[in-house]
Formats: C-alpha cells, sequence, structure tokens
C-alpha cells in the first residue's frame, strides 16, 4: 500500500472555512472541478467529473471544522478501493490543512501523477480560502501530458 | 518506509536538457535554490542551501539523460538516510520527469510538507525548462507557514 501525502498552510481563514470548502457542491468546485455534484452529508456521494472522466466519493466520515473522509467509489481502476482524508486545525496565522489519498495498491506511474496533480489543487484550494478565487478544472493548473 | 512520488511533463525540452538541469550547478540553482554549490559528478556533494538550512545531497548515479539518483548526507534529521531518484524520458512532445523522494522512515507531517514542496518546485523545473525561467528559492511558492 502507499499514500500520497501533502500539507498546506492558509492564511487569513479558518478551519471552519476550509471544512466548507470540502463539505459543500460549492466549495468544491471552486477548487477541484467546476463540474461537481451530489451529495456531500455523512452515506452521500458526491461525483467530480473532468474532462477526461471523473471520480465518485462517498462522504464517511465528517467532523465539522477538523476531518473530511472519503471513499472512491468510482474512477479509475488504481482509484477504486482507496481513500481521500482531510485533517484540517488552526496553527496560529496558518489553517492547516493536511491530505492523505491513502490505499494505492501499487505505486504506479499514474500515482506519481496524481500525487503532482493533487498539489496543485491543494494550492488552488488555499488560493480560493485566501483570495476567494480558485483554479478548478477547466482553469486548472496544467502538469503535462496526463493534464 | 514511505515515498514521496511526483510526474510532471515538460513540452519544448528534452531528456538531455532535464538531465543537465539536474546534473549542473547553473541548472539547479534555476529551479531548487539559488545557493547551489559542490561537485555534480559521480561520488561528489552538492549543497543546496535555503534560509532556514538545507541539504547536502552526494551524487550516487549519473546515467546521462536517463537517471540521476542523490543520497541525502545532511540536512533535517527526518532526511538523513533518504534517497532522491529522478529518471528522464521522451514521450511524443513530452518530456517526463519521474521522481522519487525514497525511504523516509514514518509518514510524518514534515513528510507531507516536503511533498507538497517538491511539487513546487517540480513546476519550477518544469517551468525553467520551457521558458528559461523557474522559481528557485528565495523567488519559490510559499505553501505555507513552514515555507
Amino acid at each position: 500500500m502507499a499514500d500520497i501525502l501533502h500539507r498546506v498552510g492558509v492564511e487569513r481563514s479558518s478551519p471552519e472555512r476550509a471544512y466548507e470548502a470540502l463539505t459543500t457542491v460549492g466549495g468544491l468546485s471552486g477548487w477541484w472541478t467546476e463540474k461537481t455534484s451530489g451529495d456531500t452529508g455523512v452515506g452521500g456521494v458526491i461525483e467530480f467529473r473532468f474532462g477526461p472522466g471523473g471520480f465518485d466519493m462517498k462522504v464517511v466520515e465528517l467532523d465539522a471544522g477538523r476531518l473530511v473522509r472519503w471513499e472512491v467509489m468510482d474512477g479509475p481502476p488504481e482509484w477504486i478501493g482507496t481513500g481521500v482524508r482531510w485533517d484540517l486545525r488552526q496553527d496560529g496565522d496558518y489553517t492547516i490543512v493536511l491530505f492523505k489519498h491513502e490505499g494505492w495498491r501499487e505505486p504506479v506511474e499514474f500515482m506519481h501523477h496524481c500525487s503532482t496533480k493533487w498539489a496543485t489543487f491543494l494550492m488552488s484550494l488555499k488560493q480560493l480560502l485566501e483570495t476567494g478565487e480558485g483554479a478548478p478544472e477547466p482553469r486548472d493548473v496544467r502538469i503535462g501530458d496526463w493534464h
């Protein structure tokens, strides 16, 4: 098993605002993909769509202002059965966002790509919270031939 | 053991140019840190300095246009004994840069930070190769309270 890990510190925000950006369709579509829909409550499934495909995430755990956990229900074969975990907290002037995409069966090349791409989306989340404007798909940062 | 993985695709470049950016003081100081010095040949030690500290990397393997491997000799305690591996190849119009920072003893929070920070430096490398201008320290992208 292999995990993708990331961490950003967001200025002029709060764990509550970060939590909102992770648990509402409006928030999620402001930093990940504009094509976000579905039920963001526990047990609900959120559909994230991108040019070449997308992901269906089941919301498996929510702790307001602290924790969000998703399980991948549909998407690329490498993603099925993996989970995404967000831990939030305030450290002084910074809202700390700890990210883990866990349970990859193999560290395949696609996992390398997803790791870098997640980093750019975490920077998009940080930017959304700090400035009100993120860079969700289709305005996302391109990192290579795999988008 | 845990690894940080990344992948970028660089346009209008070549594995040879990417290799040069990873194996010369001029290249490395154009995307990672301006304060780069030392011996970039096999067995040599390259010193990378940043505001809060730095890393000494021993060059343990070089294969022109294909592979660069470093071993961390000095730096933060979590980095000692870890290794960094770069694999390069051309895929159509893109130079593919596969990155691995391998052998972390524990997936500590600092590893989360380093993973995101490496992603921004890979984007800096991509930018250097595509435009001639990267974003090395001290002009690097800030990702949070840990720089």
